[in-house]
């Protein structure tokens, strides 16, 4: 698995490929081409099942031996799929009740990708049985380096069921987790509004309610169909190992999803690879209040903090110090997508932009999406490396250009931590009491404020060891458990500079408030209270000292032993603590680009990090002693004397 | 029933309070330090039934006892509450045929509240059992005042059912409304698409059909659907006042709801009870075309004419003059809400500056909402009188600090009225003709301007007996029966003046036109046609004489015995009428704010009633010899030679 | 049919009556005022159904009896309908299943119109037996005209249904067109996300989907519920043939209706009429980025391009010569309408403009909707020639000025054509790769830039035999068959200019691209290659040679025998070829209005066709001889030294 003795001086290409998609005549000369081009991997498959099985139990590996055979002979290694996120139309129409249910109550349909509930016990048998044959017939093949499980969980909304077979399962899985209907009542705080079950088949999923549900059943289901995800992979990642041993087991995670915990879902995984669209990650994944300005200005590029943040965080998802912290992208943009709702060119260099910052952030493959793009069916208007026509796309030479030597492989190291995990998502989004704030949107400012100060950031579950790192930012980190709250205290103790943003631990592990409605497992490490939260509509700002202003959120303390390092001036909040501080924590009350900013850097000065001051567009990355200097933006930007050309990259001192 | 002995001097306070969210051990402190803050009333236990009834027919009333015995002991007055508005999951499940079907024929599942149909006769027998059982009990304890039906009728948009038990009922409602299907038939035109019923069962609810509904069909089911809840309600009342002899029955209606009929359905009532909730209002039902602007400008505060008008509209409910016309605030904000948008929280002085314009506007009760803000459920982030770690928040000083002995009780005397209907709510909005504009946007637009003028207002039943009044205004009474005509026309004749806006009399008692297409039950009063009616897109405008400027709408009359004192020029209506007046009734055609509080100033000179003309965010009110002067906006305004500081209010001349 | 003989030298009017709407004894003085207004038909009883069949073959004649021969004695034509778009409550309740399903899944009902699904047996069964009894007793009344077929199909969404009968006869359908499962499956691409079929019965309609449904797919289901309406009608038309001999069979189609391909549907008929309806057309139908300003501009007239585009396209759907290209405005607005967000009165002058467009656009006939305003359901807001109360509106006075005579009827000759098709239309809102483009929308650019130019225009069906025309615009043509692409390489082989716009021959008959990716029918004729398509999202553009700018789509090319006459300039593209020209043909790559307007003047004027530049608004049209110049906008305009007032029509030389 990944042994140190496999691992490769430096960075290396994959491509996504699907000979099923084109005549059998075309793939020795698309393998020798991609060999050419300096490709490595391969990974197919993962929507083949319908040819793998075209009748119940009539399998048919002759065509992908031949393609398996083809890929190995050419020199390629070849990263297999289970097909599951795609259950033929002869599964599905014997087997209705494998299909998920959507919010409004309505069955999703076969007929696109997806479809299936993770929940059923029957599209769990089936799953079982095409890993596991797929398993014993390629699994020692000398041409498979690996296995891809499914393709990107949780895309289109697939995380969650709202019937059927998750209905029925979500009495049990409640049953399982707390015992008693007395104690999940008093959980989820049920006399509320005469919410008490007194038995478990009275609990539905939470929608269609007259008004919003629960939080707390709410934030439960969640829990529930992350576990069926992580239970669904877990079942195929048993047989793949049993089947194909000494072969790696990924999966492909996607853009800022949200559905299901992925440091859960990955804890099986050799390592993990994400999906990465820059310029459709951009459209359709930008936070809430990210103005159309901002999207014009990077339409050709997307923005280096959405692409950075994703990398980072799925290069935190495994750490295990016995597999390594490497990571891929599977599926990387080289040309135009085709599901945003504007899908404009890349810029010039912009595929080599991606993927100089992908390796810069930790990757050590990166394989792009697609070799040739489709002429048929959903995807026609997406590119690939090829065209239709099979002449070169402009990102192909922009792969064919890459000097990979120029990107060695390394550990990513830096003392700047930045926190997250998906209880503190789920639970902030529930209730997040202003239409313009999200958990992504608070996390987002943060981070684009440390990259701005020039800092390489961790993004680590919440509830890690902290004490490596010499500042670590919590933006939203809304749920705090008393474990993780200890692990805090003793990394502030130890030297480690904390700076929590708003909302900070003011959940319990069931979204309620704590009965104090303080921050309360950090209270004595803060050293103050919680004291007003103002919602700021649009237009409505508040003053803080030192000239920042607020918008979108103010949250005041009464300190205690802390210290106030800011605080507010006029309205309800006058006079009032915004950000204060008790020895190595700090508490961040306004939402203030400027604020943020200012305490941070005084936090990474303080922690000797040399915080820089980099001008819109222009970032630093650094991996394996190099470090990656580059301009995402359309113009030229002047930095430190040098002149950085649009849409640039470059190794700096 | 409120005798005049039991009517105390000033106004008094009340709070809303929960014992079954917070433990036992609390109770005394709480209600002790509730008597302490000056309350008198506490209401209780509208959301209690899976407390009282944790399984079929098993009660447990240790707690409830417990508690009323508490707040008596502490000399507070309970208002209890029937708690229909949440049926536990047990009753639920066992008759899921109690839930009632949105629009789009879902059903409204479990898991909130309001979660039933009020047309269900299983429902109905519940509802009266759990009343009966209750009002047994509870009737004639010493301790309690009064008693609250359900909680909030129609919030959520529950006042209508589209499917199970309203589906059912419709056909027999119509039946015995129409007597035969000839007559339904030609009430509604239902030759216009071949829409005859030659059977009662064939007539659904006016849903999913493929364009547009009958709005006749859609008015009846309105009315329909009114009269469920009323029935609904006379059920309870009927065994309250069985069990309860002499304690008040009252019910707490919402801002702006216009699901049913409030005439009809407090007319059991004492009296009613409002629930206001100023800043969420504004973000939440301000009516269309509230620019964002001045929503920021009084984002902390609310904007001063929506809570009056609710206050004037309530006030108006009951005039029962062997009742009185006081009401209540059940739910008073005092502190930031949780369900809008944007939830800022309120100014420094808008606890008291609410509290005083309910006094002003005819409030006995002002009861806050709630004691100490929910640690749990779906409104964990709503304020109470204390935080949730019992601490005072920021309403419990001003609370504290307000002066009962200011706010003598007393009726509000005005001689001016606004005339409201629900039957013109609902037909108005049916075919609105202009995206732009409804029925409560365009009786604010009369509203505000009546106040800007410095008036007191009666909003009264359009049918009411109307020559108390020197100045009525309808400004939208697009339902005009010939019993009304008659009413207006006796007033008009015995010297009120009566200003009408667009579509009054425009619609039949089934919503059709009349067959001459006229405000035909007032032609004769008014003395002219109805001519043009033009819906101005946004950007499009019409001039009127005066250098008044039409947005939105233009009516042109063609005046007969009737004078034209406003014309239009230029456009499609070029010299035709705007304004017109025969003797003590104007028609005003045009939708422009400076024309119609021209006209209405000169009317109310006319009447001898001294209008003002007070600056943006000041406003007067008047009671029991008292005027109230406030100012609601965040800046100084000076008035009079007197500088009015931001969100103040005081007794004046 | 519409022989020569019975072809009358002018423009002829007519009118939408009622009957049914009021009482009998005003029948004959309506007719008698109709009469003296000029018209010459009346279309009733598209409606009628409840009244000609109260009860399950009980049919009653006697009112139509009395109805049409009332007409008839005034002198009017009657055009009787198939009153199949409003089955009644008798026909609907008996027979649920003839009722449509929504995309949503949701069955929706009875209780406005149109609430059918075509493609049921047991409707069809209906359908034919009410069309067949009525046609026996009036198919050779004197007083009859001829026949318009139901109403308005399509209307409301009504041309697809997703479930019932429709889902039913679906997989039929495709086994009739594909014979096998394998074709199918190839031609839709299913292997794409192993959406390919075993059954035919697996295969449901294209909707529910967890993400997009496959294009080839939803492709296929609007040729297959178009193919339904086609022989719908059809059944009507076969039995109103045999029942009605020497009678005109006519449908009146939608403003911009997209549910079907009127050219088939319009197969059997003798000619179109469409119903236009200009002030409602823009609110509601205007393109996508049409901006609000403009929208205001021609609020009161609606835009002229759009009136024009219909009655251009509907004037070429039937090209018979047999036959004659002549056709109807069955309704014409001729007062406000209800329907839109907006409805503003028509300007002064309007309905005369309106009516003598539609006269230069080859209307034989302009019939307006309605004799008098509905005073009942759901068209009370509407207007007709008379108000609610008889007397004559607006529209009245303007059509009683019409000089008929001064509208000779003729041909509308052009050299001009522009193409249009609906698999064009479906397979290019399939994937429109910006939400901000559409077919329409890409169509009107290239339709308004030719009449900007001073062109007539016919639209043609992209598969039509070009050599009569010198210039041929193919805006949007995106699917070109290898049979279209022979007659254009012809017709551009015998001097005609052709001038396509992107996308062009872009996809295969299924909606794929080609293998290459490329306008692969037209290679040879086009003597390039396409090589990028960019989309720009707003804020994002393109520069051109020659000052020009791209927005929103931009496309390059790679000649090879090809002439570049524009290039992009800077961007991805630059360099690349934004304009080609081989001999007769051109292609427009980039969405520039003012590029659009240089290259389609230069073509016209290599033609000698004499291109002019029109002001914002003055439009030219020619008829028999006549050419016809308007003023469509608010404002008077100087043109040629004349000043044009607003809303005005004249003739010219």
């Amino acid at each position: 698995m990944t042994s140190p003795a496999s691992t490769p001086a430096h960075l290396r290409l994959g491509v996504c490929d699907y000979p099923e998609h084109v005549p059998e005549e075309r793939w020795a000369a698309y393998a020798a081409q991609q060999r050419d081009l300096g490709l490595t991997y391969v990974r197919i498959a993962e929507f083949a099942w319908s040819r793998l099985e075209p009748a119940p139990g009539q399998y048919d590996w002759t065509w992908l031996d031949r393609a398996v055979g083809t890929y190995h002979a050419a020199g390629l290694r070849v990263v297999l799929c289970t097909p599951t996120a795609t259950p033929p139309a002869w599964l599905v129409r014997a087997h209705p009740e494998v299909l998920a249910h959507d919010a409004q109550g309505r069955v999703r349909d076969f007929g696109s990708r997806r479809h299936y509930d993770f929940a059923s016990p029957v599209y769990r048998e089936h799953s079982r049985r095409i890993t596991r044959v797929l398993a014993q017939r390629y699994g020692e093949h000398p041409g498979v380096a690996g296995w891809q499980t499914d393709n990107e969980f949780g895309c289109h909304g697939t995380s969650r069921s709202y019937g059927g077979a998750s209905a029925a399962a979500f009495p049990g899985w409640l049953q399982a987790r707390y015992g008693t209907l007395a104690a999940l009542n008093e959980a989820w705080g049920n006399v509320f509004w005469s919410m008490e079950y007194s038995d478990w088949s009275q609990i539905h999923p939470p929608h269609l309610t007259v008004t919003e549900p629960n939080p707390s059943h709410v934030l439960d289901y969640a829990r529930f169909a992350s576990d069926q995800i992580r239970s669904f992979q877990a079942e195929q990642v048993a047989l793949l190992r049993e089947h194909s041993p000494g072969r790696f087991v990924t999966h492909n995670f996607m853009i800022f999803e949200s559905g299901f915990d992925h440091y859960d879902v990955a804890q099986g995984l050799d390592f993990v690879t994400w999906d990465n669209y820059p310029t459709g990650m951009l459209e359709f994944f930008a936070p809430p209040g990210t103005h159309e300005d901002v999207k014009t200005h990077y339409a050709r590029t997307g923005h280096p903090d959405l692409t950075a943040f994703n990398h980072d965080l799925y290069r935190g998802l495994r750490r295990d110090p016995d597999v390594g912290t490497g990571f891929w992208v599977m599926e990387q943009q080289c040309g135009q997508v085709n599901w945003a709702p504007y899908n404009p060119l890349p810029a010039d260099g912009a595929v080599q932009l991606w993927t100089a910052q992908a390796w810069a952030h930790g990757a050590d493959v990166v394989s792009y999406f697609r070799w040739r793009a489709a002429t048929m069916a959903q995807e026609v208007m997406h590119s690939g490396l090829l065209r239709h026509d099979e002449t070169p796309d402009r990102g192909f030479a922009e792969v064919a250009a890459l000097n990979k030597a120029h990107y060695p492989l390394g550990p990513v190291q830096t003392r700047v931590a930045l926190l997250h995990d998906y209880d503190s998502l789920w639970a902030y989004d529930l209730q997040p009491h202003h239409a313009g704030t999200s958990y992504w949107q608070q996390t987002l400012t943060y981070y684009t404020a440390l990259r701005a100060l020039g800092m390489d950031v961790d993004v680590v579950h919440a509830g890690s060891d902290l004490t490596p790192y010499a500042v670590v930012v919590a933006p939203a980190i809304t749920l705090v458990t008393t474990d993780t709250a200890a692990r805090w205290e003793a990394a502030v103790q130890e030297g480690t500079r904390l700076i929590c943003g708003p909302r900070t631990a003011f959940r319990t592990p069931s979204a309620s408030a704590w009965p104090t409605g303080q921050f309360e497992p950090l209270r004595g490490l803060i050293g103050g209270h919680l004291r007003q939260y103002d919602s700021l509509r649009p237009g409505l700002t508040q003053a803080i000292t030192g000239g920042h202003v607020a918008h979108t959120w103010a949250e005041s303390y009464r300190p205690e032993k802390a210290q106030t390092t800011h605080h507010y001036q006029g309205g309800p909040l006058d006079g009032q603590s915004a950000v204060i501080r008790q020895g190595g924590i700090t508490v961040i009350g306004a939402h203030s680009e400027t604020l943020i900013r200012e305490v941070l850097r005084e936090a990474l000065q303080e922690a000797g990090l040399d915080p820089l001051d980099l001008p819109e567009g222009v970032r630093l990355s650094r991996r394996a002693g190099q470090t990656l200097l580059q301009n995402w933006g359309p113009v030229t930007v002047t930095w430190q004397g040098r002149d950085l050309a649009p849409v640039s990259a470059g190794m700096t001192r």
